[in-house]
């Protein structure tokens, strides 16, 4: 059975998150039923990262078994077909070594957020960036995620429905930059917990506000409270861009396809 | 009667263009059908460039007659809550002398032109960039565009139903940079011909895919004749991004409001 894995990237707007779900469809599940109606198989897909509903990716990452080798380029045609009307698009297939797996072997997970800061709606950037009205201090923001980088005990920026076995965490990067009212923050990590870079956005950006300072945000780190962090931030802002696989060359031989 | 100078911001694809039309939406008949709401006058709203249907305005500007001193904040809220559900956005108001013109006082027009060039469909992108599969040589489509730069006779570039009195414009600047698969060309003159910047770059596709080199371009400018220059690129790719005013200071006191 070889083992592909997929590249995607997908509008967030268009679908009901990642995971299969009762009340919509996920992004898993129209990979799933885009595999079965070309190859006929119905393979379980496994994905890097369970996106919320709203959140969008340039590079969600997937895997499944399917029973043929198949040509990559049409197979990635033939997934397209199905996947573009609903919102999604296969950048990449290559086949992998069956031990790789798409959300145990990563290695980071590279998440953009972004927020316009400006008092007019949105028109171009609507669901695609958190609209800020209060004025924000990006310099006070990134002090703030100073704080948070490194190895720490994240329960206060977790989310009550997490299931992870652990709340310690490695953030590996959280850099703030401006481009005119353009807000973009990239922030890394090996994994994160349940909501948690929603959960550190909408802390900092009561920092970037005024309401609270840089150093409260050690307080609220500290506090191990989910009570004592700011409002989860809006899905639409946040962006999976990359999941990284250290080690990828163990997995045999890569047929980088784009 | 105060003058007022708007600027806006619209996604191209859900209006019929900036123009009124009978067949759809024109972004100036949604403009003064929301003032008409708000002011009970029915003002005629005259744009700084005529965008396509399908074209992005991330900085038309537009200017009228009111017959009363409103409020500016209180005025763009208002006008925003009829725009903002078609899918555009009053980014400022600004009061003006009654010698400014949106249209013929632009000294300076400046449009970014995205292409996205990769293999795969465009999911989050769509209708926000041009798909190009084949690769494309990006130093090629720079040769070209050089050749472009200066005061021509543009009618190899200029729409068959163009109005303009001259084909002779002077190009400010072409300059094209890439970032991953995403190509951006910025392209500014004071004034342009019907298409002239879709007709440009369609014609420096055809020298980034090969098929023409920038030499060419030199000649096609040259045939003065529309049928020599490439295909119109198509309208989701272009955005207005900004329009100046060099000397704006003369048409008396501006109130900057954003």
């Amino acid at each position: 059975m070889p083992r592909y894995k997929f590249t995607l990237e997908y509008d967030g707007t268009r679908f009901c998150g990642w995971q299969k779900q009762k009340t919509g469809l996920g992004v898993q599940q129209a990979l799933e039923e885009a595999l079965q109606a070309i190859t006929h198989e119905r393979p379980d897909v496994m994905g890097a990262g369970r996106t919320d509903s709203g959140v969008h990716a340039f590079g969600q990452v997937a895997h499944c078994d399917l029973g043929c080798d198949y040509a990559l380029h049409q197979l990635q045609a033939g997934l397209n077909h199905y996947l573009v009307p609903h919102g999604a698009s296969v950048l990449s297939i290559e086949k992998v070594g069956e031990d790789f797996h798409a959300r145990f072997s990563a290695t980071r997970r590279d998440y953009v957020y972004k927020i316009c800061n400006r008092r007019a709606h949105l028109a171009i950037e609507k669901n695609r960036a958190w609209h800020v009205i209060a004025p924000i201090d990006v310099e006070a923001m990134q002090e703030a995620a100073n704080n948070l980088l490194g190895k720490h005990d994240f329960s206060a920026f977790r989310d009550s429905q997490c299931q992870a076995t652990s709340p310690i965490k490695t953030l590996d990067a959280f850099s703030f930059s401006k481009d005119g009212d353009e807000i973009i923050a990239m922030v890394s990590s090996r994994s994160f917990l349940h909501h948690q870079v929603r959960i550190m956005m909408g802390t900092l950006k009561q920092v970037g506000v005024g309401l609270w300072t840089p150093h409260n945000v050690i307080e609220i780190l500290g506090s191990k409270d989910r009570r004592q962090a700011g409002p989860t931030a809006p899905p639409h802002g946040l962006y999976l861009t990359h999941v990284a696989y250290g080690d990828i060359e163990a997995h045999g031989p890569i047929i980088v396809k784009n």
